[in-house]
């Protein structure tokens, strides 16, 4: 931490980090999944920012969304200096203040990013899991990272703070550990997946299951499923900006031509952006991890998993503060949900603020920089601090 | 026309009907398109419903969308009996009044319900032309609907009417023929593609071409590439649908199980139909033509074809009536882009009537029942045959 590294606007970083691991459910003591299936070993790759203090009150749990990894700050030693993911909202003076916080991140389970997912070698067969691999849950997810929590010999989360599907395992937390939970803020998040939602990752899940190459999830030692993993990220980018933030990065506008092409080449901007992401997704991430992590997020249900069907009363045990985000263009999760989020926690008598940010850019707002937002956590995250 | 056969609640039909062709533009003498291209001969598929008044004003051509065809209305002698895309609109005393009107609908070229296109037999190489079909456009359709209603010996049209990428057709041929329009209704239609619409198009085109068994076009001797074009379907099928329809139709709701599958089965619903809309539309649908028909809506751009990037512009030598109508769960061609066009047919001093009708089905509200739907076409027809 002592190394800071100027990052254009966005002011200073963490500097340079690196990624831990932690390993946990050996055998014969496997973790037991919400399936009833039991997986293990367990490893979660981890990173750190900022010191705990020896009160040990200022933890503050981050949770990545569905290709996220455990690199949520700062720079890598070797790589080519682009800075963890939510690098502008992690650092000091940051939204997450990390000269005052210490910011846990973990990667997910069944994620190809370090943790133990579908390409970690199943040490029965020693041979990546494929489809051997369990199908995991938010829940699942959410137990990992306690081991985690309990090894760091952390007691009490003084925040767990995620977007998108990062928001579903948040609201987990709340349910499932709600002594060691102070405040969350889940941000462009629902409690449950809509048939929208669904729909769209289902799609990318068969655009996958149609490569060839995809081979029932055994692809390891062979060519990889790349198209169909190229087609299922397509499908998701589309659903993580809006129509109007589109308009704005694209409208009609053609690529470096003053013309039609007449053919299948990509004419339109749209087109060109959505075919390099594609192509570049495929360079860092697993189709399997994919198809696994979209069946967690689909299958997950706050409302019936702690409440029966009611969000009301599966927020009933919790006594966090909450901070509840959404954004206006957002059309994968939108603001409705959160609402829903909201009402629940305000009839069990909860604190709990909510704000809708105009923006522009649909549900990946989040992500981006937005001082509106940087500001609203950064004074959420004191007055928590100072209240606990 | 003699023949009605009862259809449930929609009431009577058109009943027994006919697939008709006509074939134009034999080499020499081929059709000349937008692209510069030369296409010819050229087959169009058609079907007529009702009588030609005497006086050869009372036709009114239908214009279908992406996977339309000719049969709009009744039922063929030798099928299951399943009426015409349109059959809840077209017929004795519906919407578009068989009794009263000539009704005409032909298959769009680049299509392949009986139209040339990419399935058809190239005359030059005695095999289907595949990617040597040349790329066509809107207007080329057009000019081919042109040609049938020349061949049909009308200088008039009542009416031109079709939603969708029909509706396009409609703007195309009020632009094109504005002596031959006499008054049109774009139904959940725009002027040109948002960057979001392409980009839905796109990802689709992409999983046709990711497909190995499309092999640059060339499958019609081997497998085709039904499980790109399946994709591809499902895709289309989340944008015709809205986050309403789809929560009303579907929600969270199980297919045949009390629990989850764990597994990467059809878990939801909303899974199963989508994979069932997929499997049923490949066995109608040319992956080809699919390409095709989704680059021509793509490149369709009204205003820059036909008034230099001004809507205003572009409908100034129209004299049309028009009838608008959007609806308001579509978000595929929202409200917003109906409006523009109302907006620039005032400012053109035009006779034009607008609703935006609340619907929950999004995209596809404009092919299902709709008394108020039906009444309103019903009276804006009435009105303009008893003007002109």
């Amino acid at each position: 931490m002592s190394e800071y590294i100027e990052h254009d606007a966005r002011g200073i970083s963490v500097g340079l980090v690196e990624k831990k691991t932690y390993t946990f459910a050996e055998p014969p003591h496997e973790m037991q999944l919400e399936s009833g299936a039991r997986l293990g070993p367990i490893t979660l790759a981890y990173e750190t920012y900022g010191e705990l203090n020896p009160l040990k009150n200022n933890a503050v749990l981050v949770l990545h969304a569905l290709t996220g990894d455990s690199h949520a700050a700062g720079y890598y030693a070797d790589s080519d200096q682009k800075p963890g993911w939510w690098d502008i909202m992690i650092g000091p003076g940051k939204g997450i203040d990390t000269e005052k916080f210490f910011v846990i991140c973990s990667n997910i389970i069944g994620s190809c990013m370090g943790s133990t997912g579908p390409c970690t070698i199943n040490p029965r067969t020693v041979e990546p899991y494929g489809l051997d691999y369990p199908v995991v849950t938010i829940g699942d997810m959410v137990t990992a990272q306690k081991a985690l929590i309990d090894h760091l010999g952390i007691e009490k989360l003084m925040c767990v703070v995620g977007g998108s599907i990062g928001g579903m395992q948040v609201l987990e937390w709340c349910a499932r550990y709600p002594q060691v939970v102070v405040s969350a803020i889940p941000l462009a998040s629902t409690t449950r997946h809509s048939a929208l939602a669904i729909a769209f990752n289902e799609v990318a899940r068969q655009a996958i299951m149609a490569d060839p190459n995809w081979n029932k999830g055994n692809y390891h030692k062979d060519a990889k499923p790349e198209t169909g993993l190229a087609v299922a990220r397509m499908i998701g980018h589309i659903t993580y900006l809006s129509d109007e933030a589109m308009r704005l990065k694209f409208g009609r506008r053609l690529q470096d031509k003053s013309d039609f092409s007449f053919n299948f080449d990509a004419d339109f901007q749209v087109e060109s952006y959505l075919r390099y992401q594609g192509k570049k997704f495929v360079e860092r991430f697993d189709a399997n991890s994919f198809l696994y992590i979209t069946k967690a997020a689909d299958y997950y249900d706050f409302e019936q998993l702690h409440g029966g069907g009611s969000a009301v009363k599966a927020f009933s045990k919790t006594r966090a503060k909450f901070l509840v985000i959404s954004f206006t263009s957002d059309w994968l999760y939108p603001t409705y949900q959160s609402r829903e989020i909201v009402k629940a926690l305000k009839k069990n008598g909860l604190d709990v603020s909510f704000c809708e940010i105009e923006a522009d850019w649909g549900h990946d707002a989040f992500l981006l920089p937005n001082e509106r937002l940087s500001a609203m956590i950064r004074g959420f995250l004191e007055r928590v601090y100072h209240e606990c």
